[in-house]
């Protein structure tokens, strides 16, 4: 990979730290080289590159150690598994699954993941199922359905990088609330609903940024506040099934539905929730399918978005993800998951115990893939990326993921990728970076 | 497939011809039913149900001819070498493969499209090349660069209703230029460049969906005019590949490059054209991989808007386009793809003269997947596509690729998909349709 390219790592930090120039006032010349810079929408002032882009290129190097991505660690990729699919796959449907298919995705696809969805309680239909590419596209379809110019988006403080990517390329505005180790805070949160939110974007399970959870009680209030003042939520759950301790919690669309009695039966799925997951985290992200559950009238509208966007997500890669999955073996894939993550997060919490100093506290998630620490005011943690590179280590700097400015001291450190005795390696010299930054 | 779902056939049909009633005035309420629709985003109004998708959903029943969809033909399709491609991919980059890559696109991949692209002329670097989902995305990702509401684009009339889709999210009106057997009627084009669009989205190989070939002597003209004017020129060229009789002629991207002198040697890639195309028509369009080529600066705001789209392009699909076309087979696959196509071209254009009424023009593409009908004055082809799936054969109303309206009397047939014997079939029950229509 060349140090060139744009990794989905650095992907995940574009958007937001820039120091680019406002190009307002470019002269309009014919010149081939500034004709296109003067035509460029309003909306590119949102889209940026990153600051910190360069430096996380450095972190492609094979000597880092790197808790900046948010990647899978690649050898629990089931890649036998997928080429036995495959196999199948074109010798069964070597022409369907080659061809053009519909924008709501392969319908039996859809089949079982309403079947998965039931295991969660949320009982709906095909209907109530979009395919999108990725996670990521399914957010950039909510920005095109719903935000215009100047619209505020309540969300977390911090939030997922990639919602705001997405968010502003719309326009988007942030009413951010901020969040404690059970999750949203509610008196934050009913002053920002008050404020007019045009939804709220959430992230209930062992969140990105963050690594905490949402409460069931505070499930329960975010979902009666939100239908008492008419505002929809998007709940991006990427990680649900990821969860290394503690009993599972509802999702905020089956709380919705209990709330609304819809759903099951002869009732048709309605609500005030809009639920969106990905196989990127369960089976490979390179496949890049997600899914969206909504009431069917949002779908339609989102089928509509899509058939703009890219016309349907890879037929190959649905059938593919969809032979993999359809005798139940994501299930046991998802335990071996678990383990491999679960040893990885133990590893990098005994780590930060053993070699943080004093003073630095720090998230304990009860699954996903990240944690979060916060330094003692003052650190910016930004500036200490650049040591920590010497040091042949990385992370994100937690300003990324504030909307509206704010945590320089903060970090976002990722578990899942690097093995247990480089997590305890990468932690000591991440604490060396710390104790240097505490004695300047 | 169901009929409730949406084909990527009535994707192409999407977003123009809509009798929905206007949204505006819906009253405020927390009812879950219709808590979503009064937050649509104003965009919303320009992204619709098409009329005719309705009717076109009867054409999935297989015993309707259809000359509606852009399918190509599945027996086409290389299985047998994506199968192989596939184990070799898993075996030998089992891990990368099905990981989160770069948002530019596969490095290799991007190499080969560079070697591709110098075929033509057209001297470019792997900077100059994104990787997109399917060349939909390219021209979603071009909206979201360029067009800001009201914003007008100059395009052919008839154009690719899946460009009006995508333009139509970003709030885009248009300057339609007339079209004959050689492409864009000149001095149309120059009235409509002198009011000022945004950009020109020009098809000029076998356009979709009128057949025609922008001409030697009109290419140059067309980017001589536009760059005096310093309107930039979208090239979308899905076909390109798919000549099945005359001269290949050079891409606008390559004789821009030549008037400004770049590419080539040490000077980088600029130019007033950005170039798209597609592996949709020469291999498969389930992999939804197609690229677009830009000057540098260009392709890195791509990259960041993409990044906020859907990250990047599926990897899987990505290293076995790579794999499969590395070796140079798809040059043998696209020979045998112009004789099944270039045969069943033959076999429309026979049927046409064979059965079809005096008064009624068609043109003869010389490539490409459609030719175009024009039926005289006062016939209404949306109004005859009740009675062709009455006679079980299908089309599309020619209306849905004009961009301020008309073009009542015209259809396109897509003539790739159905093999000689049912093109006759077809065409012969279409010429009852219109001789029924013409006694009424």
């Amino acid at each position: 990979m060349s140090v060139l390219e744009t990794t989905a790592e650095e992907a995940l930090l574009g958007g937001l730290m820039s120091n680019e120039p406002g190009r307002a006032g470019a002269p309009m010349s014919a010149a081939p080289e500034t004709l296109w810079e003067p035509r460029f929408a309003q909306r590119m002032h949102g889209i940026r590159a990153s600051m910190i882009r360069e430096l996380l290129k450095l972190t492609e190097k094979p000597d880092i150690i790197s808790f900046g991505g948010g990647l899978p660690a690649p050898e629990v990729f089931p890649a036998e598994e997928i080429r036995a699919a495959t196999n199948r796959v074109l010798t069964e449907h070597g022409t369907t699954a080659l061809q053009y298919t519909t924008t709501e995705g392969y319908r039996p696809l859809r089949e079982l993941l309403v079947r998965h969805m039931a295991r969660y309680g949320v009982i709906v239909r095909p209907e109530n199922v979009l395919i999108t590419s990725g996670s990521q596209q399914a957010l950039d379809l909510v920005g095109k359905l719903l935000i215009n110019p100047g619209d505020r988006v309540l969300t977390e403080e911090p939030t997922y990088l990639g919602a705001l990517q997405a968010f502003n390329a719309y326009q988007a505005e942030y009413l951010p609330v901020p969040i404690d180790d059970e999750g949203l805070d509610l008196d934050a949160l009913e002053r920002q609903l008050r404020s007019g939110p045009k939804f709220l974007y959430v992230l209930p399970n062992f969140q990105n940024p963050g690594g905490v959870t949402l409460s069931l009680v505070r499930r329960r209030r975010v979902v009666e506040r939100a239908a008492h003042y008419g505002i929809p939520i998007v709940e991006d759950d990427p990680y649900g099934q990821l969860r290394y301790e503690g009993e599972h919690l509802p999702p905020l669309v089956r709380i919705d539905a209990e709330l609304h009695g819809c759903g099951g039966g002869e009732r048709a799925f309605t609500g005030n929730v809009l639920y969106m997951s990905t196989l990127s985290k369960t089976l490979a992200p390179g496949l890049r399918v997600a899914w969206v559950v909504a009431p069917e009238t949002i779908i339609t509208k989102l089928v509509q978005i899509k058939q703009g966007a890219d016309l349907h997500t890879s037929t190959f890669c649905q059938y593919v993800a969809h032979e993999v999955a359809k005798g139940g073996f994501l299930d046991q894939h998802v335990r071996r998951i678990r383990a491999v993550y679960g040893e990885r997060r133990e590893a990098m919490l005994a780590a930060l115990a053993r070699h943080f100093p004093r003073g630095v506290r720090w998230t304990r998630p009860q699954g996903g893939l990240f944690l979060w620490v916060t330094l003692p005011k003052g650190f910016d943690t930004a500036a200490l990326l650049e040591d920590a590179i010497r040091e042949k280590v990385a992370f994100v700097p937690g300003s990324a993921f504030y909307p509206c400015g704010g945590g320089q001291e903060t970090m976002r450190l990722n578990f899942s990728y690097a093995p247990p005795d480089v997590i305890e390696e990468g932690i000591r010299r991440l604490a060396r970076v710390v104790e240097r930054a505490r004695k300047k």
